[in-house]
């Protein structure tokens, strides 16, 4: 039996993400990955020879899951929380990842300390949801600064994506609703022009709780609205393109960790 | 048997809006409303005491949907073609509601030689979708000025809009998503917060539209989304929510000349 001691501490744990073997690593008192990133590595498209960056990546769940379905060059994945950047390396160690992943403990903020402006093809991120000075605020200070824009504001990540990107490059975010017109308005005065939308709803007659949103640095003003993606039928029961989405992972990773449902 | 040979020319026709007796008349070879003035009709809230102004009225067609199923103090209901605006007045007349509605003929850009800034509660238009440079143009003057932003520009609308407005009234318009990104950076540019979008879909699997939002004079951001308006159940009949907003219309109202369906 493989020996996992060497990978985790005792309050972690081990999820098999029944996706080419991918195993991810995280804590259960602080912060699971939830629906959110599977959605958003669902959305990303990027190429066999691109070079991606990821401001937030938590758990590296959105890295992993993209390592398990597509080729790409390199993701640079930011976590400006050590103990939380700790975990996602060793998850990155622990499918053997490290030529495709790196793993950066750094504000992103800091970015232009570590990658070049103008050089990276696609930028993803799943930031806080909350404004920093809204919302309840989460006893722990992990969880608190998972949700809450309390490192680094919309502004700074919009702005950063943009200096980051080259010309064309593709901006992907989730995020809610209610920051839509914070995020296309940023978006467009920073040259990230919103280009699709997909909205997220829990039933197909109920008001979307989360959105996935594709800019274009540079591009034109036509924005497009993708059919809206349904979680649940009526009976509760998941929808089909919920279970093709799902298809090789695990549909337990709808926890009640995740940030929105 | 009433002469209403009075009110009509003879290449026009007077529709039964089966509501409180109300009628309309249109010119088939021209411009006939659609679900559009059903929907934003359906959207607006006007309270008793409330002033109100609409950019490009077309046929009154909103303005006297509103008169039948809600009080109002007054609108006043610009239009800039003359042929259009003299048939807006006759079916004004025809319903005697000339103390309640006033069709203006003139450009929206010359508004404040009619009313004064910081003096109205609502503003709602149903305005071209197409950008003046942009979109097939129809050899049918009167449909092109109706579907092109020729006269004035998105921005003309929502800049008037809120001068117009005091202090937290309220702009309602209905538009296609694909300029989603033009009107709320316009819209929070010239201080009308989004605080309320509808999307509009055909069915409820589909992406939308149209859409409707609802903004608030010098309003903090804070927008929500209501849950979608799906036309059409998958057999093809209209939903019950469709029927309930046609509950006094007819039915028939979603016409070949409506703009979007």
């Amino acid at each position: 039996m493989e020996n996992l001691s060497e990978f985790i501490y005792e309050y972690e744990r081990i999820d098999d993400l029944q996706l080419n073997g991918l195993r991810i690593i995280q804590n259960p008192k602080g912060f699971c990955f939830g629906i959110d990133a599977v959605l958003l590595s669902n959305f990303v498209k990027i190429k066999p020879k691109e070079v991606a960056v990821e401001f937030g990546t938590g758990t590296g769940i959105v890295p992993i899951l993209l390592a398990g379905k597509t080729k790409f060059q390199k993701i640079h994945a930011f976590e400006v929380q050590a103990e939380v950047a700790h975990m996602a390396t060793r998850s990155v160690k622990l499918n053997e990842l490290e030529e495709k992943i790196e793993i950066i403990h750094d504000n992103l903020i800091n970015v232009f300390d570590h990658i070049a402006p103008s050089s990276v093809d696609v930028v993803f991120t799943n930031p806080p949801y909350m404004s920093g000075n809204g919302g309840i605020k989460n006893d722990d200070v992990l969880k608190t600064i998972s949700r809450h824009e309390i490192m680094c504001s919309l502004e700074d990540i919009i702005k950063n994506a943009s200096k980051l990107l080259k010309f064309r490059g593709r901006f992907y975010m989730i995020h809610r609703p209610n920051r839509m017109v914070d995020i296309l308005t940023l978006c467009r005065q920073y040259k990230l022009e919103p280009k699709e939308i997909r909205l997220i709803q829990p039933y197909s007659d109920k008001k979307p709780n989360i959105f996935l949103v594709m800019c274009s640095k540079g591009g034109q003003s036509d924005l497009k609205f993708m059919d809206p993606l349904i979680v649940y039928n009526k009976d509760g029961s998941y929808t089909n393109e919920i279970y093709e989405i799902y298809q090789n992972e695990k549909i337990t990773v709808f926890s009640e960790d995740s940030k929105t449902l």
